[in-house]
């Protein structure tokens, strides 16, 4: 079972950026410890400052992973697009992330993406994740 | 380590009620799997359909365990109340919701409680509220 | 055929309640007038201020009566709760309002109760009861 | 006692319009089956599709009727004049519909003639103008 | 100098409606009154209650008359279709008005023919037609 | 096959009516060129500025036209009953617009009867026609 | 009888402001032929770009005049201290503007002033004085 | 002369709650010291977390106090039920809230149950309900 | 201690201002009365219908007063300017409004300047004042 | 007169994603057939996911083709750039969408791009590209 | 060349109010330096809390000023007529402002006045005025 | 000291594109005009109709510029992305736009980059960069 962690827009230097929101940890730093906690399946990582590249990612995870884990960022609460190209693929999506998006700025109070997602998880910090691969596994397997 | 799971207006009746959205089966029948699943954990069961006896709970929660999963249904959207309740406990809380909300009525897909939990889960059905504990696990052990 | 009336918060003090709004005749007056016009229904009545009781008693209602005439007063306008409950339920519930609530402030404008319903009846006084239980039995009739 | 049914827009067609909304039988088929029920009262009917034609039609009941049973179909939600017309004229006109507008579009769930008339009936079919011409019967002799 | 004075819904009963509103006397009653206080100008006076009607009239008017005092009543709330028909045409028209719009009921507060014609007289009782034909005199002399 | 044009209130004037946003043709001067362009149909041409005739001719379309080309001006904006009668019928109607209405006002963007059209064309001066036309030949053959 | 004229901010400069707008007269220069027009009236006027000191000259009218006519130019929009000071006095007040409000910006098509007011006139330039004055002569007289 | 005060929901346990915001006394430590600024008063006290429970209470105090000092909390913002309980008394109920609702989150900035009480005095802390029983002295003797 | 009473606009003619809402008392006339009450307190009072007269007061103020109890009227729906000065201060002002203001139009629901105030005060006449100058002793000897 | 279609983001998928609404057919299926019916024009295609790279194609056609068929799928409702690609350019570009997008969700209803185009054509599946292209002909043409 | 820098209500107060906004030097203690940094020009002050003499003041700047720049301070949320009175004169107007008004409240997002200025410049603290006072240089010599 | 000027979608076709707006001048043609203004620093350019690339320009700029001059034209609007990486890096960013975005489009008046750059600055047609440049001066030198 092959997972893909698709993380979106300034996720790529999570740890410097406002570490009172996000923490101080990076993703790539936390993603050595998520994998060995599922030893189990495969999981792979990919992160893009851009709209496109996601998309273009998602259409691909349709025929070579069994599930994806998002964090679409600032485009969860901008771009059609991804949420469009989340219904267009046939494979389980969770939508994640790290802050409890409710608790900030209005703008982020609205997710374009979650009504094409199986579930959505929030506020855990990087845990977020962790439950979001665990989701993927107990969906799959039931 | 003690968690309480509190379930709003209408759960009591899972299993036949809207089985297209809520599926057939009831939480009392799935609260026995769920132990199963945490046997290091003490997890209690309560449901009500008045907001001021989940409100008691929540007030009466704070000093026996050591977290709590939300499912306030209804009252999700409605409560100002209980939204307070949750905020003015010092124990974490955990919202869970079995549908995504996301994809139903309009006037669902407003939270009240969201900002005041550590967290929410939800669209994985009855296996929200295995995330829920799961999550709560997590956030106590680190 | 068992027919059930429910009234909601403030209904028990008709009579003495903004009587330029609702009239001078409390319900329980009313009642007796009402059974003998349907002799051949059995009509049975029910009144509570609180949301909660109002849910647990159209669940009962579901295994102990034909249908329900219900007039949630205020909580038609607040209450997903039981809004949920009356479309958890197999049996009919007919809406009915004392007044025309469209003639009054705006928030009473918005029932969120009314698309649960098999239809709904209000403006009539008292007779917006007899209607109710009229409507029921035709239903059922037919 | 003559009581008059105006039926606005499209409700000439009732029968082969949208058969899953309306039923598959013309308001022309249902009349006589309406009439033998009240054979103590002089039912009349008028439809048009015309908005201006209802309200020279309501100008013209206020003299020659005891009452209307109005459903104003489309222009429930759009003819402020009708709503006027309504108004202006002394006879009880009740607002009956076939489907529960409010399960509708949002746009069906505004009826401006609503808090014109003494009251309102929605979502029984054709037995909403069953309701509706015993309602006036109603009124008239209480 | 002709003028033609067009007036919309409900008002050809004037004098029996709302009369709080818009008073006792009838435009018929009035109409003499107005033409002798200008007995230098033709005016002719047309009333319908058909939306089609009054657009129908100000196309004609276009040819015939130097100018129009239009009371569209209801259809100044609802009416594109007359507002495109006075921009359509290019002889000047003054909206007019007996009651005040603003202090009535939000949805006669916006006029959706107000931005088409040449000015608006609103809320001096039937007056505001004998200052409409003299705005229409003064406009025409200068 | 037999196509029907229907155009709404004001379209009668067209060629001397707001002839910066319209153009300066009739629509009775661009109707023999046309109808030259689709010798092989049989077209036919409806005006009216009266909702009510509008929805009449439509219910009449249904039994005597192929296909309907349906430029409802200002009623667009405004008509429920038009829209009804647009989903009552079973024939394709195709909405056409001499002006892109999206440039202009903003009550001109909301167009109601759009979503019960197999589509809409706008924007190209009478060359809308010609493409409403050619689109019904299409779906028709297809 | 005497009226005041009262004239609200920017209005002084009226002649050099937006000619297209406002046209190249200034009141100043209007005000000897309004006088002209009424010479069994007396007309004073008074203009102030300070909101105070409209309301204050309101006040004292009351004791001194027998009518206002009123611009309070941009205080239309945004002076609810305005408007309750017309509302506060006894003596008629006629809302004047040069300009159609509805035909510009959107702020300015909302008047806090016109509820409060016997009539409003609209549209006409400055001829839009004059009327108002004809119009508080008109229901002095009668 | 007796006096009520009513506490709503989450106000059984100030002093723990929210410190920053509602301080850190509880209501149960400060009624002592209300007790003995007001000596010619009888002052009861009443705290519920269960919106019925309330309104049963303002039904029953309308005969058996003089005036009633409500503190709804949450439901001050979502309940109308209550907001309709004390417009069906007869007795005087003054709002009080210990924070300045205005100043907090924009869903406590509106309250349902103002428009029906005598006053409103909020943003005091705990003085709040001081003057809360002042001023129903104040009326009473006044 | 010292504290200054400030009115703003309209407040100079009450009692002869719509007496329904505002009564028949004059502020000047009760003033008397008010410092009676108070005689430990020196108490001056202010009233100018002038926005930036009110603001220069609440600058000289904050020099020469312990507190202001501040009845903005109008101007406390429409002006910024007053509430910045109001949090520009540092000595406590405390909002007054002799009618309960969520009681009467929409637009005077919102108060611009509670949230830069220690607390509000509404809806008990002229004795808002009393209570307002009451507050403010609490206030400062706590 | 070579012509150059665009398309946007998930469209490259056409054929497997959302057939119900879409249709099974793949636009690179249908391109051979649209080629030749229009075999007297040059006719190319593009596609891509990246907004960026749809404006620099845009920015590439004003120099290289006679016109533009633009289908900007999920980016018509969001992206404010390339609705200003659209404008920035002096060929005419022709919006074509396949499903009728006001039958969808609330969110599609909007097009960004409509107003800077000379027209749309929306609903006709995979022949509003046909009629794209004829609408461009017709209007090279005249 | 004379540039005339106007601060609107409570600026004379800076250095002492909100100083975490607004910091802690006064706009006289800083007029010294910004004179010295343009020596070449000849800049005067103005400051006032009363909205008219701020119009006053703008009619005056138009006879003998080159351009103004101008923080009307909570003016810019709430005057038109400030805003009529900018675009009433032909010299160039300069909005500045300290704070980045998009990070404060939402009332003071918008600005009623910018679209009448020739730019806005904000957020740069005292500098804000330098900038200002530079564009205007720039503005005059190209 | 180097500066970064970053101009976002479209800006590359600046001169041709809109010259109404935009003025008939190419960024690329301004460029040099600038750098001599400013010889003490160093000056780079970067432009780019891409969302992503933006991104990733300012996550470097982070590490190799002292502050940014960002134009993001119409990312501006629509940008949470953008937004979002110019909060997470540290140095400082100045918006600029040439035309003043307040007096366009009502989707162009908001700005979700406002909030987090230190300033901005718009109106000034290219002088708006200049002044950027100036401003980043003036705060790093403070």
């Amino acid at each position: 079972m092959k997972i893909l962690i698709i993380n979106g827009p300034n996720l790529n230097i999570l740890g410097s950026r406002e570490v009172d929101v996000y923490g101080e940890k990076s993703f790539e730093g936390y993603l050595p410890i998520l994998k060995n906690l599922f030893t189990d399946l495969s999981i792979e990582y990919f992160q893009s400052n851009w709209e496109g590249e996601i998309i273009d990612k998602l259409h691909d995870a349709d025929k070579n992973y069994s599930g994806v884990v998002l964090n679409a960022a600032a485009y969860t609460h901008t771009s059609v697009a991804i949420a469009d190209a989340v219904k267009a693929i046939s494979i389980p999506v969770v939508e994640v992330h790290i802050s409890n998006i409710l608790q900030r700025e209005d703008f982020r109070h609205k997710s374009l993406i979650s009504p094409n997602c199986i579930g959505s998880i929030m506020g855990f910090g990087l845990y977020s994740y962790r439950l979001g691969v665990e989701s993927l596994r107990i969906v799959k397997e039931n």
